[in-house]
């Protein structure tokens, strides 16, 4: 089965827009085993529509229209397939229905606007959208089916696991037999992390892929067919034995969902004291339902009067060493940790630039503490050459790593590639 | 001129990254008055590309190829263009050089791999790239020149300013006489505010466009040409009067960059203490280089310990109100202006869900106050429906534009079209 994307939109094509869509789409299907092979980004303009959707037809087995079902003006995707098609809209009565209902249901008045939502060309399969106002619908056209779906990416990602996904099953028989692990690595770039991995020989079926997700980098292991999936084992060893300390989570989107699932298993609890950082670390973790079990509280004390009066910092400490140093941020760990007595503290404090650097410490100087019950480890990294937002990221991400291996009960400092340290 | 953009790579097909690039560039050069007709975004296979670059190049007069320039082994946008060409790769020894001297220049020991970055198909132009080890290049073929740039978002965002703007500044005479307007609105979604601007005739030349950028929709308003731009004034003034209350800002990304820039210039201090947005008020503001210059402290406050503790919210009012109430949030925030005597202080109590709702206090109720030195404003507002990043998001918008208002010697409190509140 070849399968394309059309994304449709001049939100989309001009940039307004980052299309998330698209990227979500191919991931969702690539975790069936369905390769996406090629995505046309298309304006609002009827006439390209027209020539997209005639043109494509000829090439693939199915296409999934992505947005245009809305109720304005430069929503054509419907009128543009009937033009394709040769036939007319048809107001869907089912539909109509729908949407008398919906508007009725949320206590809102049905603009005039929203009844060209129910028109969908003559031979069209209307398709259910349980959460919006824009029904899909399905049209074969020469070689292809087309499925449009809308652009309200909650109402998109909806109608592709619970209409498409199906659909496709029923029409094609998709590839089973496909698994995939992924690995967030910390501190080191997609060349290094390669340049280590190029020693494995992979079997048949099975890639190896890499994903830029600042501050990491996804290494993704796909395999395809069941002796592929066999030989996964073996593979992942390799790959942990190569990069060691580099691999930071299994599975997980983020080094704040490794936390969560990690505080939430032990019982244990936190509080975060964030200078450069400035809320991240807190707000990370906050994203994720359920952490009111373990976050205590998260204290953004940016000046040097919110350390020395919120934490306890001593005034000589931030005299004699400066905010960002060893002796200040270890003082601000243990005085965020002491408030409510939680079992654990993190804090940072650092340049984050574009300005602000000195000789000594230049900007992007990190230093990041992690108080226990029973002491405090602290460690100062060198992040040079970075933007404002890699250098609170990554130390954000450091900062999450000391708690990750301290509750794993391994050595809570080490090194990363690229991330160079202070010596104390 | 007619140009279109390929997009390269597995991860971008598959959806493994999200391609902000393409966003980028198209808002760049909307930016300079030309739009991008159409963007195909194609995997890592030598014949997709090959294949991608012939067709295209009979239909446009300029294709920007993004990505596959790098030195692993799925690059391949050098040698797709060698064979569409015909022609064989070769190595450009000035970039030879540059790559030895970039490796000697920061300390690193230059991989292997690397040096295939040096290859590029014998008639084309190298692009010099000042920030990375990929130059890019241009090609002719067909009706089209091909301009071969990296896919690391900076680097390819410098080409494109420092070379490939200049470049078809000098091929072709671009449409000048074009200008861009920006209003963030809150609280309304993008058929209500399309329906309201409905009645606002447009002379030719101008367009008003929608995009959804969560919490809010940014609308806009796009003049080409002298005669359009002289009536943008007029136009915004009826957008101004159709909308209201519901623009929050003009040219500004985020709410957050405007609050930035009004405290900033009002000399004024902000604390804030956040329990539902967990951090996002602090932390959307310290993104912003400068922000220490206002910004005192931020306190997450998630436990109801937490409150009493540090911000001096009576126990009883816990007990009496709920922590998702007026009263409490109004106690947070006197509380967190007082500790370092900030001017401001904004103060979030809220239930994010998707848990945690009760019937009085549903999920997506959330109490919102602002201090001041005089006093305290204070709402209640309801979040139905919505994901607990949004219900987060929304809060967040709605804190800052109580602030926004004051700073404005506006109303504080005031309705928002979809964000209704509960009575006192």
């Amino acid at each position: 089965m070849k399968l394309e994307m059309i994304c449709t939109g001049e939100e989309v094509l001009a940039g307004q827009i980052v299309d998330t869509n698209a990227a979500w789409f191919a991931n969702a299907l690539m975790e069936h085993g369905v390769e996406c092979q090629r995505r046309i980004t298309v304006g609002d303009r009827l006439q390209d529509l027209v020539a997209v959707f005639q043109e494509r037809s000829t090439e693939a087995d199915v296409i999934v229209v992505n947005g245009g079902l809305g109720p304005t003006s430069d929503d054509l995707s419907s009128e543009a397939m009937a033009l394709a098609k040769g036939e007319p809209l048809v107001e869907n009565k089912v539909w109509r229905e729908r949407l008398d209902d919906w508007f009725t249901r949320n206590g809102r008045v049905m603009a005039e606007s929203n009844l060209k939502q129910a028109l969908i060309p003559e031979s069209a399969i209307m398709i259910d959208n349980p959460v919006g106002t824009a029904c899909g619908f399905a049209v074969k056209l020469n070689r292809a089916w087309l499925f449009f779906t809308p652009g309200v990416p909650f109402e998109f990602k909806q109608m592709v696991k619970e209409q498409f996904i199906p659909f496709i099953n029923e029409m094609f028989e998709i590839a089973g037999d496909v698994a995939l692990r992924k690995y967030l690595t910390l501190g080191q770039g997609e060349s290094s992390l390669a340049d280590a991995l190029e020693t494995i020989v992979l079997p048949e079926g099975i890639t190896i892929g890499y994903r830029s997700s600042m501050p990491h980098i996804e290494i993704k292991l796909f395999a395809r067919g069941k002796a592929a999936i066999s030989e996964m084992d073996k593979i992942e060893a390799q790959i942990r034995f190569l990069l060691g300390t580099a691999i930071v989570a299994n599975n997980k989107k983020s080094l704040a969902e490794e936390i969560h699932a990690l505080l939430i298993d032990s019982g244990k609890t936190l509080s975060a004291a964030e200078s450069c950082t400035g809320g991240m670390i807190a707000s990370q973790l906050i994203s994720h339902a359920g952490s009111s079990a373990y976050l205590d509280q998260g204290l953004v004390t940016y000046s040097n009067e919110s350390k020395v009066k919120m934490l306890g910092v001593k005034p000589e400490t931030l005299d004699d060493h400066g905010a960002v140093s060893i002796a200040t941020v270890e003082e601000m760990a243990k005085g965020a940790r002491a408030i409510l007595d939680s079992d654990y503290a993190l804090a940072t404090s650092g340049i984050a630039g574009p300005t602000g650097g000195t000789e000594d410490k230049p900007v992007g100087t990190v230093a990041i503490a992690l108080a226990t019950r029973s002491g405090v480890y602290s460690q100062m990294i060198k992040l040079p050459r970075r933007s404002r937002d890699l250098v609170r990221s990554l130390s954000t991400a450091v900062a999450f790593d000391m708690l990750r291996r301290e509750l794993l009960d391994e050595a809570v400092i080490v090194d990363y590639g690229s991330i160079k340290r202070f010596q104390k």
